[in-house]
């Protein structure tokens, strides 16, 4: 079969096709979608809206050899709804920015927009403008709205000293997964799949919020360390974690030793798990245990808030020295290129 | 002077730098900036939200050796405040996913937001958000948010068979620059600041959605047929372009004419002016006129609406035959690669 290009169809082809494909996905709170020089939405009395915006540009942030197209936009949207999420909001509209290489395909840009859709859909979410343009490489940068109830937003700042930081989930599987991809390895499918289909954290953030349990809530992108710090500095304030308490999800150590990688740091090192770290004051904890424990998600006390700033690593109450981890952009290069 | 690469203080002092020039530019309408996992919007009763996006990528939307980086930053975001206006909008808050190549600098960074905050800062806008990767060539991605009063909101659909067409401006200017200075010529210097200086009409649009007047309306980003030919679309009509009615700036003819380019195609065509077309029952003619004559802007009645659909194009009643106008990023290659 061959594939369509792009610039037979024109980008005006292109965008009547992807607005086709969108008309079958309203939402109540977009009045107006595609087609117009801007979108228009129409706040409910009650609420905020959250927004965020993120980038994820081929052999920067993924390679072509190791997700399909529709993975591409599911993981893309997913690094979006987890940012929505962590603020305790639910996703309702997106706008989508693509740039296109040459020669690239009117079927592959509707498997992008199925990827994108297919985590929008849940939500009954819908993406409400965007533009196209041609680059050097495939890239998707994204804007995403939600909304929560007003003043409920749960932010990075309310980390109080004796808080308990917990964490969801088992991170570093996504790392871990990337890792063997680019071996090209197929040993731990698990770990592949957590790369390849990462899961948000939109309805746990969500409970929390609504049981006021946590007093500072943040997604895990840039690595459990470097966010949890993220977490710190907001609040002003600093924290310390317990090697020891480090939830090690299936197949993780198995897959660090075969890698020659230390467990401690993958977990705490930059992974694209999208769980969530949040501060918890010590009379709610029983609540938040009792939540995970009924949405059967896996919940892990790792360590705890205190005065001052910065954070601090005990194994078993002594202090130990990790390589500065974390990702930016900049500065580190232990992602793909 | 040595300059700052961005690698040297990271994608996290990159940001803090950014977050400390913005913190001198709040909003009513935002309610949580820059420092959390997304920012939080208050909206007011009896407004809805408008927003769209749109991506300035080097090379293929401009060349750095044609504008500053402020120039950039302030193009930029003149296209976006451009697209809220359109829709009788007053913007209030942007989001920007910057793209950076290898070895960019601080300066060149803060540049850019400079040029982007003297854009925002007439309407006491901010930003509120975005997202910093690296990328093969410089490149913004900017969301951009405005409000308007509820349902009234000025959308592309409202055209009917008999409305004047009318242009504010004169479209074509900017085009002829950026050909100016692709030759290195400074001999046009206002047509050479059209391009590098492009200005926005919201004020007009929204003069013109207070008072009722158009029926429909759209700036003029991918050219004066093109964009008429959007509105024909939306609201299912035809056109009619008048061509001895087009308006003709001063040194468009004489520019025109050294460039060997037919003036009306350089009016007609792709060109960053940012003007707007809006369709206008003939009952409010009078008011536009005057309400124009007012602002001390150029306004023009270019042909009228009528039913069917396309649009033809007329010299003193003779059907003419132009080539096929617009801007399609995919398949005309007539701007800067």
């Amino acid at each position: 079969m061959s594939l369509q290009r792009v610039e037979e169809i024109g980008e005006f082809g292109l965008i009547s096709k992807i607005r086709e494909f969108l008309s079958a996905y309203p939402s109540d709170w977009v009045s107006l979608s595609l087609g117009d020089d801007a979108a228009c939405i129409s706040p409910k009395p009650d609420y905020e809206i959250v927004i965020t915006c993120d980038s994820a540009v081929e052999k920067r942030h993924f390679l072509l050899s190791h997700l399909t197209l529709k993975e591409v936009g599911r993981r893309a949207m997913v690094q979006n709804i987890s940012d929505i999420g962590a603020m305790g909001g639910i996703p309702f509209g997106a706008l989508i920015c693509l740039c296109l290489p040459e020669g690239f395909s009117v079927e592959g840009v509707m498997e992008i927009y199925k990827g994108l859709m297919s985590e929008l859909m849940p939500f009954g979410a819908t993406i409400m403008g965007g533009n196209i343009t041609k680059a050097q490489s495939l890239e998707l940068h994204i804007t995403l709205l939600g909304y929560v109830e007003k003043g409920k937003a749960v932010t990075r700042k309310g980390a109080k000293p004796g808080d308990w930081v917990l964490v969801t989930g088992f991170p570093g599987q996504s790392f871990l997964g990337l890792s063997l991809l680019k071996r090209g390895s197929d040993e731990f499918p698990k770990l592949i799949d957590a790369y390849k289909n990462p899961r948000h954290r939109v309805f746990e953030a969500r409970a929390l919020m609504e049981k006021g349990i946590a007093s500072a809530m943040i997604d895990i992108s840039d690595g459990l360390f470097s966010d949890l710090n993220h977490i710190c500095e907001e609040s002003k304030v600093g924290a310390v974690i317990e090697l020891e308490q480090l939830p090690k999800g299936p197949q993780v150590l198995e897959a660090s030793n075969k890698l020659n990688l230390n467990v401690d740091q993958v977990i705490l090192g930059p992974s694209d798990d999208y769980e969530l770290i949040f501060t918890c004051h010590k009379r709610h904890i029983s609540k938040a245990e009792g939540l995970f424990k009924h949405l059967g998600v896996p919940l892990s006390r790792v360590g705890y808030i205190k005065e001052g700033s910065g954070i601090e690593i005990l194994h078993f109450g002594k202090k130990v020295k990790l390589e500065a981890m974390g990702w930016d952009h900049f500065i580190s290069s232990q992602r793909q290129g």
